[in-house]
């Protein structure tokens, strides 16, 4: 395997040294060494100790300075004292990368996280790729290359399967492993970052998307570092056809550093990794057997490639089952056409035919009942995947092979589509199917899951990619301090997000001509920065006559002159009062993973009582703008719920693209933004920004927030 | 075993006769008695085959009547054609209880359903208890009682376990049997229903319930026929102290028979069942895993008493994910006190002690931690659960003993204490956790979340029963035809949901003596049978000053006379327009099962949108009412979201509480009510029906919606 990715020094390497390798390869020291030499590594072994002469069979150095030739790769298992000392002569020896598995740095406080700079800066002053310290290391079975401590090979190597492994924690990371192995699946290459002062899970994706072996890459994620990073390796992966699945924990205490803003305080939950994980293209799964059932199904044949499924049972009670299951899983289960039904019909004159198709116990006496089934479900019938449940006949002596026969001929005669067996078989027999492309699940639920999880992964691989807008690197700096609400809507309004034709009146002359210009029914609003909750000081009037407005800034200005007799007054903002249309919020925030997320919600209870909001890493384009746009629980709201017109909807989402776009652009220059509301009219009439604050670093933000 | 109850001669009988046994124990129509001999059957066994003098080396006898001596129970296997007079044999010779595997009787159609009809009203007769047709029988291995064909048997009896099983599915109940026996659970009485043409899964539960070795009861259920007699058979299970957990399928096509009426419409789908189940007292399991698992829980050790929940690892990563787990599920990861905490770092220097705690790897080079922080933790602490982390620490040649001996000694010293073990043990190993009461999961979230089920049992088994309001039988009939909306108030009135102080006005006089008693603001509306659609019409008019009210009237007459000049107007109805408050949706239908359903839900979107509803059968009192409140999404605007007050959520209870005695007392004369709105108004002012609609089975619904 020769990869050029800039890990294949730390991940495929001709040539690797232990530090510290121990003579016993029962102690964890010496373990490294032990595995390396049991998966049959070809590549230059060098084991460095300065008390023996050979370890483990092999001719050892004293130090790294004495190995003959170049060293591609180092394993420092040696105390935190010494890590310095061996990375410095790693250095000198041109070693490109460094496995480290001394624990002992940031984990520990301040001091730890000192030395774990000193080894970060060694590492970007050289050159080397440092993956930890404080991991378990990591494993490419593909060349026998272990420079890792994992129990996981205490039994010998493992084959050299399709999946891909990057996780945090090397501990549970190892447990995974198990739980994969027991699950029948094998892990090619894996890869534990812990303390990640250089490479990061993201790292280990990029190299897996380009290991031409690799067929789908897992993560366990702790804690993302850099969003973009993230993000670049998973449409690299997806680029080579390969799905990423992802377990992201720790959304119960990330809640707990809630933000001063509203945005922030419901963007600090998990509900932003979420929306941030979809939107780049990943599959996440909420629970390690989730993690494995997916990895499992996305390992096995080819990935369906649409939603399109049969159900195939010999027990009416399963085929309900998988059909809720189906249902639940957003998949369709298109019923078989009338020709098809009556043919099956004809085979099994008591079966169930529509889909489920339920053919019944008939199969032990004509088992040849299955090999035309399926032909017929592949065939006229063209359905993507089929899953079949037949409990224990996967084991049963009568039918185990006949079974086995048909399943694995009709998906010999469609090797384009996917079949998922749910039955108990045989260890042995499990693993035959397994060889043949198809996945065997005890639970007829769970094998819908699974069907449902690589369909998503396929239909994500062969979507095309969404446009992203440019980002003008152009436009003029934000204002410093507080920006008033007129100011904030004229940068919106340049950033090409609709706001109100409104006027600031500065006199009851300049009112009266505003309302005549105006028309109608109109709002007016205080501006002043001393100000910011406007209503409950009187600062708001709605609904004012055209023809009253010059009385009406008069009342204004009086009552907030006895109420706020030190409020520098700026004046009166007055626009079109407009009625019909759904009200939204739309927040910024910059997150310190993804950069800049836009959050939207629709206005009111959903937002407030319910938590419906989505989020979007920025920029993004309006195709992206509409599938945020049905994420929200409530969008029967915006498709006219209620007797009302459907809103513009093309609109929103272009308001929202062109947000995303402003705020990539300004990403250094703001702490928050609320657009509350953004009003949604009715179909063809646009959406329009009614109020919106703009907070940037230097805001004083104690009393701030949006006022209606 | 001597049970004395309903179904113990069909479940624990002292003589079974099988007719149609075959001597072939290999063929399905020879399974039967094999089991019987394997499982070592003390009772009489006598195969019924005219064709044979012994059948596998049992005298047989020609006919059911040759037996000598009584005959408790038979197995029935002939063909559909022969079953009948089998019955009538079984009759004769006075035997109580008949398990028929024959099909071909309701599941095939109008010939098959008269035929059922038959053998149930034979077995109506004669007293004899009816398991099937179409089953796959049952067993009892307590006493060795197998009259079934399912395969699960054939490789020998299964142990006498804990669990009882109750499947209307038989083919997929054996599925269910493989997947608990692979999970080490024995079921030791296992119940097919087939057609229920007698015993339903209900019975097999009341059954269960009075069994002293049985521990929890699974059930497998496609559709419940008798409501009552399950919540009976559930309470009984209860007062027994054992928890019912149940599959209930079929949620995505019960949907599709939408029927007529809003309430309706809601309450077909599978969210009526939801409620039901819970309000039962049922642990509802989603998949065939999920049974399994909280099966597996359920009959480990004490059930936890309460949610405190210890979560102890040695990896970092699956605590995280595990306090993830925690939170999901409703758990409180309580933190130690501060010198149990300091307690832990002593022991462990770099041990995460808050909770989750992370005793590290140090456990490895002492594990005396283990036993020192178990009684730490189920001591002083006084946790009533712990789960565990040590990932295949329960499987190696150092640790799996120790780690054994700490845990098992744990639970030995606190017997009245949970844990549940996560990590991956050998097979014999995870046997002898599960001896001592320990249950072991390979996935830490699946260990968290079968500790939430058993915590969610036991604080079902250990609630006070809430009290059921008794139901008036003397209540006056309900009109027949069409209520008018004022009657309907009226009714309701007395049935004491609060309804406004509103007059009938036939003249304008009356309008404006009514707007004088009623004042301030008013709401008018038409009162016509022959105008379903009062808005629609013009026959609504809102915010009217008192005052006005006399001209009002005339305008609304004169519009509607136009508008509708052959309608039959009673009159205007006039009310105090009230405002603040939150309106809520009650529905009330006859549902097939439960009978008298209650419906809630907030109005507007929260209904129509978001489909938040809950139900609850009828009848039942306060306290119950306000757990249906506090299960809606959306219960955060009745407890004061933005900025509004608290609703009386007494009143909506209460309300609640009387419409369900209400319903309960006229089931047999309503279609369905709908109280649209209900207004609940701020704490201390009360609900107060805004508009009522009772259909009664003879009202011509066609045109039928409520009106605002």
């Amino acid at each position: 395997m020769t990869i050029s990715h800039p890990l294949a020094p730390l991940l495929a390497p001709n040539s690797v040294a232990i530090f510290g390798a121990s003579n016993d390869p029962s102690r964890i020291s010496g373990r490294s060494l032990r595995y390396f030499r049991e998966a049959g590594y070809k590549g230059g072994l060098y084991p460095i100790n300065p008390t023996r002469d050979t370890v483990q069979g092999l001719p050892a150095f004293a130090d790294i300075a004495s190995v003959p030739g170049a060293v591609e790769c180092a394993v420092i298992a040696v105390p935190a004292n010494l890590a310095i000392e061996a990375m410095e002569a790693c250095v000198v020896k041109g070693v490109k990368a460094v496995v480290m598995f001394t624990a002992g740095f940031a984990e520990i406080g301040a001091e730890g996280r000192a030395m774990q700079q000193r080894i970060t800066q060694i590492a970007q002053d050289s050159g080397i790729r440092l993956c930890g310290p404080n991991c378990l290391g990591l494993f490419n079975m593909r060349i026998g290359h272990t420079p890792t401590f994992s129990s996981f090979l205490e039994e010998g190597p493992t084959p050299a399967g399709p999946l891909g492994m990057v996780t945090q924690s090397g501990a549970f990371g190892t447990h995974l492993l198990a739980l994969t192995a027991r699950r029948g699946i094998q892990v090619g290459v894996w890869l534990s970052t812990g303390n990640e002062a250089d490479v990061s899970v993201a790292d280990g994706i990029s190299f897996l998307a380009d290991d031409p072996e690799t067929k789908a890459i897992a993560c366990y994620v702790e804690a993302i570092k850099d969003g973009a990073a993230f993000a670049e390796a998973v449409a690299r992966a997806r680029a080579n056809g390969k799905p990423v699945i992802a377990m992201k924990v720790g959304g119960s205490t990330i809640g707990a550093a809630a933000a001063a803003s509203h945005t922030a305080s419901l963007a600090g939950s998990d509900a932003v990794y979420d929306s941030a994980l979809r939107q780049i293209g990943v599959e996440r799964a909420k629970t390690p057997e989730d993690l494995v059932e997916i990895a499992y199904a996305c390992t096995r044949g080819s990935l369906p490639s649409s939603r399109r499924l049969a159900v195939m049972t010999m027990s009416g009670g399963a085929g309900v089952l998988m059909a809720d299951a189906a249902e639940e899983e957003g998949l369709d289960l298109a019923p078989l056409s009338e020709a098809s039904q009556k043919q099956v019909i004809e085979w099994v004159p008591f079966a169930a035919a529509r889909n489920p198709v339920d053919v019944t116990a008939q199969v032990l006496n004509d088992p040849s009942i299955l090999d035309k089934s399926f032909d017929l479900l592949y065939g006229p019938e063209n359905f993507q995947s089929i899953v079949g449940f037949f409990t224990t006949w996967a084991s049963s002596p009568q039918m185990a092979e006949p079974l086995f026969r048909a399943v694995t001929g009709a998906v010999g005669r469609y090797p384009d589509r996917y079949f998922a067996l749910s039955g108990i078989a045989t260890p042995e027999m499990q693993r035959r199917y397994e060889a043949a492309g198809v996945g065997v699940f005890e639970d007829p639920w769970r094998a819908v899951e699974a069907i449902a999880a690589a369909t998503r992964c396929s239909e994500r691989l062969n979507a095309p990619s969404l446009p992203i807008p440019e980002v003008p690197g152009n436009l003029p700096p934000l204002p410093h301090g507080r920006i008033a609400e007129h100011e904030a809507k004229a940068i919106l309004s340049a950033a090409g997000i609709p706001v109100l034709d409104e006027r600031l009146a500065t006199s009851s002359a300049e009112a009266a001509a505003a309302g005549a210009a105006l028309g109608d029914r109109l709002v007016l609003k205080i501006v002043s920065a001393d100000i910011p909750h406007k209503t409950e000081m009187g600062g708001v009037m709605l609904d004012v006559p055209a023809a009253e407005a010059g009385p009406a800034y008069d009342r204004m200005i009086e009552r907030i002159k006895t109420r706020a007799p030190r409020a520098r007054i700026d004046g009166v903002l007055i626009s079109p009062m407009l009625k019909g249309g759904i009200e939204m919020i739309l927040g910024v925030q910059n997150d310190p993973v993804f950069g800049p997320v836009v959050m939207l919600g629709l206005g009111g209870i959903f937002v407030e009582v319910l938590k419906d909001v989505t989020f979007r890493i920025a920029p993004f384009g309006v195709e992206e703008a509409h599938r945020m746009i049905r994420e929200l629980r409530g969008v029967g709201m915006l498709e006219g719920a209620r007797g009302q017109p459907p809103c513009d909807l093309d609109a929103l989402a272009v308001a929202l693209c062109n947000l995303s776009v402003f705020v990539a652009a300004k990403r250094h220059e703001f702490t928050s933004i609320d657009i509350n509301p953004l009003l949604v009219r009715p179909k063809g009439q646009g959406a329009v920004a009614l109020d919106a604050l703009i907070l940037t670093a230097d805001t004083v933000t104690e009393d701030d927030e949006p006022t209606p």
